[in-house]
């Protein structure tokens, strides 16, 4: 029998990782470090299993993480959220942002997104029976045309996705974006699902703008997080959701029978680790010096490089070296030259070709150094 | 603004818990163990995460863990699931289960559930637009009334949810309840769920009957299984789902936006430990034990009990104490003698009150102890 996703396929980053794999190329396509996280956080990992943190924790997430949520975004934002009625710890963005589409988008409703899109928003709007009403963000500055959104809006929108950064364009919002945003929902009740999961990767002193500052979003937003970017271990897949509590309350109805609640040890182990952490900027200092290592060299290759303002994503146009469509030029790159990277094509409904592709930098440095030497060649 | 399950509230599981704190009462509600797991699973816990295993995993779980699950099925029931195309792993079994009638529940759809039902399954099909089928499996025996099934049938009935053994009755499917399904399902298109999280835990050498060994069930049947429940790891939240290829394929389409993967290194930790495991048999006596344990000791009080064929929980009824509503008497319960249990009555969509009550016995002997002293002093 037929799912309520009949068309859809195995997600462009498995596709990837596993062609990686096969053809034993470098892997910049899949979002992952290949690096360790701190050793701290992962002694503070066996330490809570073995202490005897191994049973359920509370639906909300362990108080211990929520507060440390809470802290984190008074010192980076200077904004309040509530441990207890505003934050819920879940398996992952994704999870978060699976739920929240859930719990509200109902036959008929019309959900805004941006595209290039991050590929989770829109099968889980059809699934449960929305309508995606797609923006594109022209190439190559990806600037976002408002009045455009302004004329999508109707009594049908129920919700808009907002990814900022955005992954995979690299793109962060401005003060401007945020006030048409602004303009464009008062007086409605849409709700806005703000992805944030890259908010502390951000470059060249250009600040994050939470949506969480603006009271007037604020109110009608949910902003989702994830452990697994800020802290280098996306393999523990804990993220989570912040939102004022009445939009919490829903929220929490249909996660306790989504997920229940979240690993346990891995929620110990990460809210002790950020008890010790005061400042957050170091994390964008360590992606900038990988992100300007990868620009530097592929200057000097035919590939036409795009802003990244945030992200651990550089994306390039690939026109100079084939007229490929861009995911038969991913294969054909991976195959040839031994470098796997995400088409762009892949965050488009319509399959959008522009010639770019993206390439994950949030390597080692040997890592990098190896796809650098083989791009070099390219002529 | 609403979300698409207005009514529903945070589960028993959570507001008995909490009450049992707030009363510092011993806590016989929510269903898991109070004592450690084997020191070698948390051992290699920390032991994977310290070799590096950090990252995503791959989206049907790492293949290791896959092949422990595709061999215990073949040593504990002679059935062949094959770990690439017909198993993945799952943050929980309640994700499994809210994903698999995510993917096929559609508006109108019929599910059928047997009560009194796992709390989750009712609001998952609702907020799937679907609706729910109850049949009431009558106290105190909790049989099933196949002929009430068979009534219920229809081309709307899109699936069937079992639960083996049931969680709350402990009651555990006969050979004849099999051959009543096999009859009923033959020659339709009925999805069958099969919920099975306690697999493991059977009394009195009567033995758990997977519907994954009758073909002409398994061919339909979607079997989830839990490793928080066979290894007393409730709070690592990996459980698995097993079904044939074109069944398990349509649930990836939706996994994969849900949560995507599970976390690592408690895939790697559970995955070695298993390899180690040539018989589970173990863990039924463990529990057979501490049930009798419990039971002896409420036969000295006016409860009168009811059988229990698997699970970790002992079910009772109150009737000789009070003629309270169930919830209420589990307040009372918590607050006059400091027991926490769960009321019946959450099972029920029309909140059937039987004076029942159920006692989770996967607790240390001095927990044990500690309720049954205070049990005693009931008159
Ligand atoms: C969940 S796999 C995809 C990881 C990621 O965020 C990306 O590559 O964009
Ligand atoms: C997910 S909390 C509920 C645990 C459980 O399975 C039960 O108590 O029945």
């Amino acid at each position: 029998p037929n799912s309520k996703l009949p068309d859809v396929k195995t997600t462009i980053f498995t596709e990837m990782s596993l062609l990686a794999q096969q053809e034993n190329a470098v892997n910049l396509s899949q979002g992952f470090p290949d690096y360790q996280p701190d050793e701290n956080l992962i002694k503070y990992l066996g330490e809570f299993s073995k202490k005897g943190h191994n049973q359920y924790a509370p639906l909300f997430g362990i108080k211990e993480l929520r507060e440390e949520i809470s802290r984190k975004f008074n010192l980076q934002n200077q904004v309040d959220y509530h441990p207890d009625s505003e934050i819920n710890i879940t398996a992952g963005a994704t999870q978060g942002i699976f739920t929240i589409i859930s719990a509200f988008v109902e036959k008929g409703d019309e959900v805004i997104i941006f595209e290039p899109a991050y590929d989770c928003y829109e099968p889980t709007i059809i699934l449960n029976g929305g309508i995606v009403k797609n923006v594109k963000m022209l190439y190559p500055d990806y600037e976002i045309n408002w009045n455009e959104v302004k004329n999508l809006v109707s009594e049908k929108t129920k919700m808009i996705i907002i990814n900022n950064p955005n992954n995979p364009a690299g793109k962060i919002l401005k003060q401007k974006d945020i006030d048409e945003l602004i303009a464009i929902v008062k007086n409605t009740d849409i709700i806005i699902l703000s992805d944030e999961v890259y908010e502390s990767i951000t470059f060249d002193e250009k600040p994050h703008l939470t949506l969480a500052r603006y009271p007037e979003l604020k109110e009608r937003t949910f902003v989702v997080g994830s452990f697994g970017k800020l802290l280098h271990i996306t393999g523990w897949k804990i993220g989570y959701v912040c939102a004022p509590s009445d939009l919490m309350n829903e929220f929490r109805k249909v996660h306790q029978f989504n997920v229940f609640c979240v690993n346990t040890p891995a929620q110990f182990a990460i809210s002790k680790y950020l008890q010790n952490i005061d400042d957050f900027k170091s994390i964008s200092t360590f992606f900038q010096t990988k992100r300007d290592y990868l620009k530097n060299a592929l200057k000097e290759t035919p590939f036409q490089l795009l802003a990244c303002e945030g992200t651990y994503f550089l994306s390039a146009n690939f026109g100079a070296i084939s007229d490929m469509q861009d995911k038969d030029f991913c294969y054909w790159l991976t195959k040839e030259y031994k470098v796997a990277t995400i088409p762009f094509s892949a965050f488009y409904k319509d399959k959008t070709d522009e010639k770019v592709i993206r390439f994950c930098f949030a390597k080692e440095q040997k890592t990098l150094d190896k796809a650098i030497e083989q791009l070099l060649k390219i002529k």
